[in-house]
This record gives C-alpha cells, structure tokens and sequence, in this order.
C-alpha cells in the first residue's frame, strides 16, 4: 500500500516516525476518515472544515491544504483503487519534539500521515441491521475535536466485539451520546430524533446530511437528549458515519426495544444516501 | 542519547516505529517515570507494579520484566549518568498493527520504549514554592491508568505556561482531583488533607511515599474530598510527584489563600524524603 507521508507517496512499510513523535507519547494529534465513492471524495469540504477545526482547537498548525485534493486522486490512483470505493484516513499529530515535554514549542513540524484501504461494503450489516450495547461515556469532555485520544474507544470496542456486538453507544447520566465510531439517530412516529451537537459528541458528516436529508423529505428533526430509559418509545435506530454509512440497529443488548428489523425511515434515507455517494 | 527499544540499546536518532503503531493511532499506552538517584532507583517495585496495573487495565500483554533493573542500570551507565539524579521514561504500547481498526488482536506485539534524561533539580522552586492555577477536569474516568491520552494534560499544561503557572490543578464540580502531572496535598493546623484515591486520580508514588512519612511523623492524614471553595482554611499546599518531588504551592492564580510561603511541615516532608533518596 501507497501511503503520503510528510509530503512524499512511498510505500507504507518504508514509513516511519520516531518514538518522541509527540502523537506517539501524548496522543497529541488529529485525524479524520475521508469516503472515496467513484469518482468523488464524499463531503470532501466538510472533512477539511473539520479536520481545521480540530487542529485549530488543538493549536496544532494547520498544514497547506491547497493540493489536498490532488492528494488523494494521486494516492486513489497509484493504489489502483479508481474504480472502488475508498476509506481515506489522514493523520496530523503535532510531530516531534525531543526532549519529551508537556508543553509544546511552536517551532514542532507537524507529522502528516494520509492511508487509503478499499472499502467492502458490509452489504448484510447495511441490509438487516446489526446490535449493540449500551455502556457509560467515561471519555473526555472535548469528544467534539476528532483527536487520536482513542483509548476509551478502543476498549468499548473491544467489548462489543467479545460480545459480538457492532458497536457500542454510550451515555451520561442515561443520556445517549454516540458510538465509538458513529453517532445515533432514532425514529417514532415518522420523526428523527438525534442528540444535540455539543462537546460530549463528534459533529458528524453522515449525521448532518441525513439531517439535511430529512428536511428534503419533510422528515421532522428534533436534536433533543434520548435518555436509554426511553429507548423502547421507538421504531427505528440507525449508526451514522462514514465507514458505517446508515447501518440500523435492530437491538441494544439487555434492552426490550421494539426495533426489530429496519424500518422505512432508514430504507428511504440509505436509498437517498446512496444516491449522493454514486450518483 | 542511548535509548533501550524493543530489547536493544541503540541512539535515540536510530529508532523508529510505525504509524501503525496502535500508540501513535489509538494513544493505545501506558508508560512510566522512574528516578534514578545515585545509586538507587526511587521505588522500583511500586513502580514496576504500576505499570503492570496500567497495562493490565488495558489488557496489554505485559512484557518479560526480569531483567528489567539490569536494562535501566546498563542505560544509565551507557548514558553516564551514574553519578547524577535521572528521570527515566518508559513507555509500552499495544505495538503495530496494520491494517488500522479499532480492535485489537491479541497477536499484536507491544512496542516497549525507555529514555534516561539528567534531571536538573528544580532548586528554586523546591525552595520558594511555585505558582498554580485551577482548571476545571474534563479528563476521561480512568485517569487511574496512567495511559499516554494525554491530550488534556498538555493542553492545560500549555495554558499553564502561557500564564507563568507551574502546574495546573483539576477539579471536577468543585473537588480537587490532581495536577496535570503532579498529586496534590494541603496542611491544615498540623495535618495533612489529599484528595483519596479512585478512578479520578493517579495513585501517586511520590504521594504514598509522603503519606508514609506523615504517619511516621505523627502528622495524621485525612484522604477526604477537598473543594475548590474551602482553599482558604490550609496554612500549605504541595504537589507531588516523580519529577515534582515535593514542590511547595505558595499561590492560586486568582485565588486569595494563606499559603504565602513554604510551611514547616512541608521542609520536613522534603528533608524527609531527600534522605529517602540519597541517603
């Protein structure tokens, strides 16, 4: 695989950083996942706008982004992936710094790390739904900045995978904020329900254009608090993101729900959504 | 710099990882700081144990640990610092994994990192006491692993700098947790007061150390709850830690309180714990 690192496309096994990286040692650093469609890079605007909002919270610089584009149709290209549809990951830690301290100098150079992995679409997942559970949001009070502080994600995951779950959805105090990798949206009686943009949730690109596609469809949107003790009132549910696109969620594990199997909402919206991604 | 490096001593400049390192991608780590004084190194135990803690935690592998002493010994002496105080980083992380996914595999091979650095005692400030400020704790709920998600610490670590501060001191809703990289303590009429133990702080070393040193001199220790509003009743306060020590807090950044000056239950912590490790 083909990777662009600090300006250079090189093989991804002849990459390297050095272990005072700080992304290594304080996870001090940002990165967001780009979906390739072919032939376009997905909300590609919205990916930049946030990737700068997440250095720019961060106080990381932000790198010269103006042949970004051309980036990624060069790394698509020579990675053979045209024709496929792409997951791109791109990385930006604040880079290294020797000696090891908290606090940063300015003059550190950040570290830029882009991959692209074709993309198997999980055609059951998308087609029957998937479960998952339910856990405490232990993470960090700035969930809203896409940073590489992932561990509490990474252990929930871990989770629900030894439980063979899709994915887990956390709450505060009962009230529901994301997936560890997606955000969440319900249906009852014809109307989505989201919790609110906030800094204890990523503002997702999925979730802000089913968003926009439920205004188009007359689909009423309430961004409001889900208490978990409240899941039972729904019809639908489905996970938002970009690798995960609108997969529905058909049972939360220990939960009497009536969800079931997908609903109407969530074929309209997959069908609507499938359609800005091909065509 | 000599540098130890999954099992080899090499220059600092030599090692390299990948950024499929689950440390650089996930903050998937832990790590430790160890002193070496002349010629002993500070609680190795407490700290070794900690470490299997911290990686237990997060079921990483705990790597072969047997000749672990013999490795820092042979750092220290290759670096030629036998003779001089040093700090000694160790960090583990998950290892490489590639492709990047948030599971992860138990046939992942950890990535296991030490650096030995001179220490330069902080005389000054161990002397007259430093400066703090106060900042609400947004961290995550398990800050008792000590995992390298240290996003938060260096963000608030910077604004301390920023501001002149040496440290900045948490609290979440009122109740002091710990420093940035530091424990904290106060005295009031003859007795100390630190906030106990639980998911919410570091178990500190340099704090069991001082506690143990408090019953030792009949000074009794309350392990209590200590909100941000009651500052004004101690007559000293202290951040502790590895690197710290036992550095006196003379002021709260916007805060009136009567700590003024160093106290004399602090010199006699500190006259104390020197002796713990040099003598």
């Amino acid at each position: 695989m083909l990777v662009f690192f600090n300006g250079q496309i090189t093989d991804q096994e002849k990459v390297f950083i050095s272990p005072f990286d700080r992304g290594f040692q304080f996870s001090d650093g940002v990165y967001e996942v780009i979906k390739y469609y072919p032939k376009r890079f997905f909300e590609l605007d919205a990916h930049i706008a946030r990737l700068k909002n997440s250095l720019n919270a961060l106080e990381i610089p932000v790198p010269n982004l103006d042949n970004f584009k051309q980036i990624l149709e060069e790394l698509i290209a020579r990675n053979n992936l045209v024709n496929s549809p792409a997951n791109i990951y791109i990385q930006i830690s604040r880079g290294y710094q020797f000696p090891r301290r908290h606090n940063f100098s300015p003059d550190v150079k950040p570290t830029f790390f882009i991959t692209v992995e074709k993309y198997l679409s999980p055609e059951e997942e998308l087609a029957n739904g998937v479960k998952v559970g339910l856990e405490e949001d232990i993470r960090w009070h700035r969930c809203d900045i896409k940073s590489t502080s992932l561990i509490p994600n990474v252990l929930s995951k871990h989770r629900a995978a030894q439980k063979g779950l899709s994915e887990i959805i956390w709450h505060r105090k009962g009230n529901i904020t994301e997936g560890t990798h997606s955000n969440i949206c319900f249906i009852k009686e014809n109307s989505l329900f989201t919790p609110p943009l906030s800094n204890f949730i990523l503002p997702g690109i999925t979730r802000k254009v089913v968003l926009n596609l439920c205004r188009q469809f007359d689909i009423p949107v309430n961004e409001t608090e889900i208490n978990i003790n409240g899941l039972k009132e729904f019809d639908e549910a489905m996970i938002l993101g970009t690798v995960t696109e609108i997969t529905p969620v058909i049972k939360f594990e220990g939960i009497d729900t009536n969800l079931k199997k997908p609903g109407p909402i969530c074929r309209l919206l997959q069908r609507e959504y499938k359609k800005l991604c091909y065509e």
